[in-house]
C-alpha cells in the first residue's frame, strides 16, 4: 500500500507531498488486546526486509498482532521526487532520520484511523541494523505512538568512538576481477572491498544457510577460514586462498564469472541513499590500528571524510548532531526499549550491551550475527537466539498489559 | 552574547549559519552542585522576557545558579536572514519551534564546553507562555540535556479543541481611534482588537502595577471593570464606558493621543514571527459560543483561518503536526516536568491542570495570572503564588539532587 506523506515535515515552504509504501498483514491480527509490530524500514526496498524478519511473522499468532512495514523514504518505491531523488543536495535535503521517524509517526496516526478496530491499538516498533536504531529512537523521540521498541543490531552508540579499516594489496588476476587494477585509487579500493567483505561475513555468520546480503552456506565464517588456516605459506599461495575464501562470499552459487569490487552485497540495499546519509548525519566513525584488529591500521580522518563527501554529494556532515539530538550515552530517562545484539556481529561494539535501567534492557546472543533475532524460526538455531526471542516476546507482553491497564 | 548555529538543523542543504543572541548571569552560580536555570526564550526580545522573569533571579543563590537566556530565533536580535528574514516563505522556512529546540540543545552542549567547571552541570529548562511550551518540549524531546522543565502558563493542550471569540461594533470618536473606522473589516478589526484586549488584560491580571504588556495598575481586571457595572445604561453611554475601560489598559500612563487597533501589546512581542508560528506549527483553535463566555459567538473556521495564512505567508498551517510530534494529551512516559498555571489566566484552560504522574506534576495558582509565577518577589504577591514558587523550588532540588546521585 502508500500513503501521502510532507516531503519535509520539518518546513513549511515546501508543501509537497510523496508516496510511502508499506505492507500490513493482519490475518493474525485480534482487535481486543492485539497489537501492532511496526517495521521501521531501514537502507533498503522493503519487501526484502519483510522477507528477512521472519521474527515478526512467528511471533504474530501468539501476540495477536498486525505487521506493519513501512519502508524508509529515499529507498525502494519511496522515493520523494521519483528518478531525480538523488540529482543533487537539493533534492537529497529531506533524507534524514528526523523525516523517516516523522513519516512513520504520521503512517501509523494513519493507520490507527483508518483501520477499523485499530484506534486504540498499541504500537511496538521493530527494527535491525539502522532499522533498530530508528526503532529506538522512535520510542525516544515518540514514546506517545509506540509502547515500546526491539532495537536489533543497533549501533546507537557508534557515533561517538570506535573502529574498523582496510586490507592489503593483491592481484587482479587471482581474485577474477571484473575490472582489473590500474591506479592507486583502484588498490584502496579493493582493499576496502575486502575488508568490507569481512565485515559483511561476521555480519551475516548465522547458523543456517541464508541469503540475506549473499547466498550462503551455514557459519561462513567457518568456511571461508578453512582457506585461511596457514599464514606461513608464500604470498601466491596467501593470495590464492584468500580468493578462494572470497569466493564464498561473492560466488557461492558459482554463477559469478568475475568479482566487482565496487558491490559488496545485495542490491536491495539503497547504496547512494546510505552513502548520503553516511555524508551527513550517520557519521560513524571507523578506524583500525592492526593490534587490537585484523585490519591494516587506518586512522579516523573526518577532514578527509567531509571533503570527499563534498566532493561526492556537496554537503559536510555534522557528526555531532546524532548524539546531540538522540542523547548519545545519556538516554536512561527513556523507557521500553530492548537493545538485542549478536556478539559474533561486527557492530556488536556499538551497540548497547548493558542494561541502562530496568525498562531499557541489553540481550546479548552470544552466537548471534547481525540481528539473527528477527529472522525467522529455524531448525539450526542455537539456544541462545531462542532464548532471547523468548525474552523479547516477554518484554513485548508486559508493555502490551501496561498499556491495556492504562486505557 | 552570541552564537553561530545553523540556520536549518533538519537538512544539510542550507549550510548557512547565523548569530544567536544569549544573556548569562553567573554571580550566583557555584561549580559544586550549582545548576543551570536556562530560560527557553519565546516569541520576542529576550532582554525583555529576561526582565520579566524575575523568578529566575530571585532563586539564583538558592540553587547557586548559573542564568541562561536564550533568544527564540526570528525574534529581537536573532534574525537568521537579518531584515530579510520576513521578506517571504522561503526565508521563514527555518522559523519553527523543532529548529528552536535544536538551537538551545546546541547552546547548551557549547556553553558545557566552553564555560569552565560548567562541563558536569545539571541544567533545568523555565519558561512561560510559549517559551513553557518550549520548555516542556524540550525536556520530552532533549531529557539527556534537561533534567527537567519548569513550565508555566503554557497551554499545549491547546492544540485539539477549545475557545474564545469578538466583541462589538463602537463608533471611532468614543474610542479615540487613530484611524477612523471605514470598512465592515475594520470593524471586525476593531472588535477584534477589543476582544484581544480583555484576553490580554486577564493575562496580566497581577496583583501589583507592572509593565508587561503595558503598563497598568494592580489588579487591572477589577480597575477595568469599576467602567463596566450597569448593562442597563443607554448604548452611548455603554460605549463611553467601555472607551474608558480601554483606556486602562491603553492609556494608564495618559500619554496616548488616541488608540491604534493595530497594537494590541508591547512592541517587544515579534509579531510578524507568531503570525507565521500560529499559520504554520502553533495552531490553537480559538471558538466562542457567547453563552459560557462573554464575547460574541464565533466558530472555528479552520479552511478560512488556512486561506488566509495563505494570503498573508504563503504557507498553509498543519493543525495536527504539534500533537504528533509533542504527543497531544498522551505524554504520560515523560518526566520531570512542572506545568505551573494561574486560573485567571486566559490561557489555563489549555494548560495541564492536573498531575499527570509523580514526575509530570501541576500547579494551579488560584490567584495567578499569565505566568505570575516567574515574576520577580513582591510584596503584593498572593499566597498562592508564594506556595507555588516553594513547591517550584522543591521540585528542582529534587531534580538536582537525583542528577548528583547519577553522577
Amino acid at each position: 500500500r502508500k500513503e501521502s506523506f510532507k516531503v519535509d515535515h520539518f518546513g513549511f515552504d515546501v508543501n509537497l507531498t510523496f508516496k510511502q509504501r508499506y505492507l500490513v498483514a493482519n490475518q493474525y491480527w485480534k482487535k481486543e488486546n492485539g497489537v501492532i509490530l511496526f517495521y521501521t524500514g531501514n537502507e533498503g526496498d522493503i519487501t526484502w526486509f519483510c522477507k528477512n524478519t521472519g521474527f515478526m511473522w512467528d511471533v504474530a499468532e501468539e501476540l495477536k498482532a498486525m505487521l506493519v512495514f513501512a519502508e524508509h523514504r529515499y529507498y525502494g518505491e519511496s522515493l520523494p521526487f521519483g528518478n531525480l531523488s538523488f540529482t543533487d543536495s537539493k533534492h537529497l535535503n529531506y533524507l534524514t532520520s528526523e523525516q523517516a521517524l516523522a513519516d512513520f509517526a504520521i503512517l501509523i496516526e494513519s493507520l490507527k484511523k483508518n483501520i477499523p478496530g485499530a484506534r486504540n491499538s498499541p504500537v511496538i516498533a521493530i527494527g535491525g541494523s539502522y532499522g533498530g536504531m530508528l526503532a529506538a529512537w522512535f520510542r525516544m523521540k515518540y514514546p506517545h505512538i509506540v509502547i515500546g521498541a526491539l532495537a536489533a543490531s543497533a549501533p546507537i552508540w557508534q557515533f561517538m568512538d570506535l573502529v574498523p579499516c582496510e586490507g592489503v594489496q593483491w592481484i587482479s588476476e587471482a581474485f577474477h576481477l571484473c575490472n582489473p587494477l590500474r591506479s592507486q585509487t583502484d588498490i584502496i579500493v579493493l582493499k576496502s572491498w575486502l575488508a568490507e567483505t569481512w565485515v559483511n561475513l561476521a555480519m551475516v555468520d548465522y547458523p543456517y544457510s541464508s541469503d540475506f546480503l549473499m547466498p550462503l552456506p551455514a557459519w561462513p565464517i567457518k568456511e571461508v577460514c578453512k582457506y585461511l588456516t596457514d599464514p606461513n605459506e608464500s604470498d601466491k599461495v596467501l593470495i590464492q586462498n584468500l580468493s578462494q575464501a572470497v569466493n564464498i562470499y561473492y560466488n557461492y552459487s558459482g554463477e559469478a564469472n568475475c568479482l566487482n569490487t565496487s558491490q559488496t552485497a545485495t542490491s536491495n540495499l539503497g547504496i547512494q541513499g546510505w552513502s548520503y546519509q553516511a555524508c551527513t548525519e550517520m557519521v560513524m566513525p571507523i578506524c583500525t590500528t592492526g593490534i587490537s584488529d585484523m585490519f591494516e591500521p587506518q586512522e579516523w580522518d573526518f577532514a578527509a571524510y567531509s571533503d570527499q563527501c563534498f566532493l561526492e554529494w556537496g554537503v559536510r556532515p555534522r557528526p555531532l548532531w546524532i548524539p546531540t539530538v538522540f542523547g548519545g550515552k545519556n538516554i536512561s530517562s527513556h523507557s521500553n526499549i530492548i537493545f538485542s545484539n549478536g556478539a559474533l556481529d561486527p557492530w556488536y561494539a556499538g551497540g548497547v550491551n548493558e542494561n541502562i535501567t530496568d525498562n531499557l534492557v541489553s540481550i546479548v546472543i552470544p552466537d548471534g550475527a547481525h540481528h539473527l533475532d528477527l529472522r525467522a524460526r529455524n531448525i539450526d538455531d542455537p539456544q541462545s537466539v531462542l532464548f532471547a526471542r523468548a525474552k523479547e516476546v516477554e518484554y513485548m507482553k508486559k508493555w502490551i498489559e501496561q498499556f491495556n491497564g492504562h486505557h
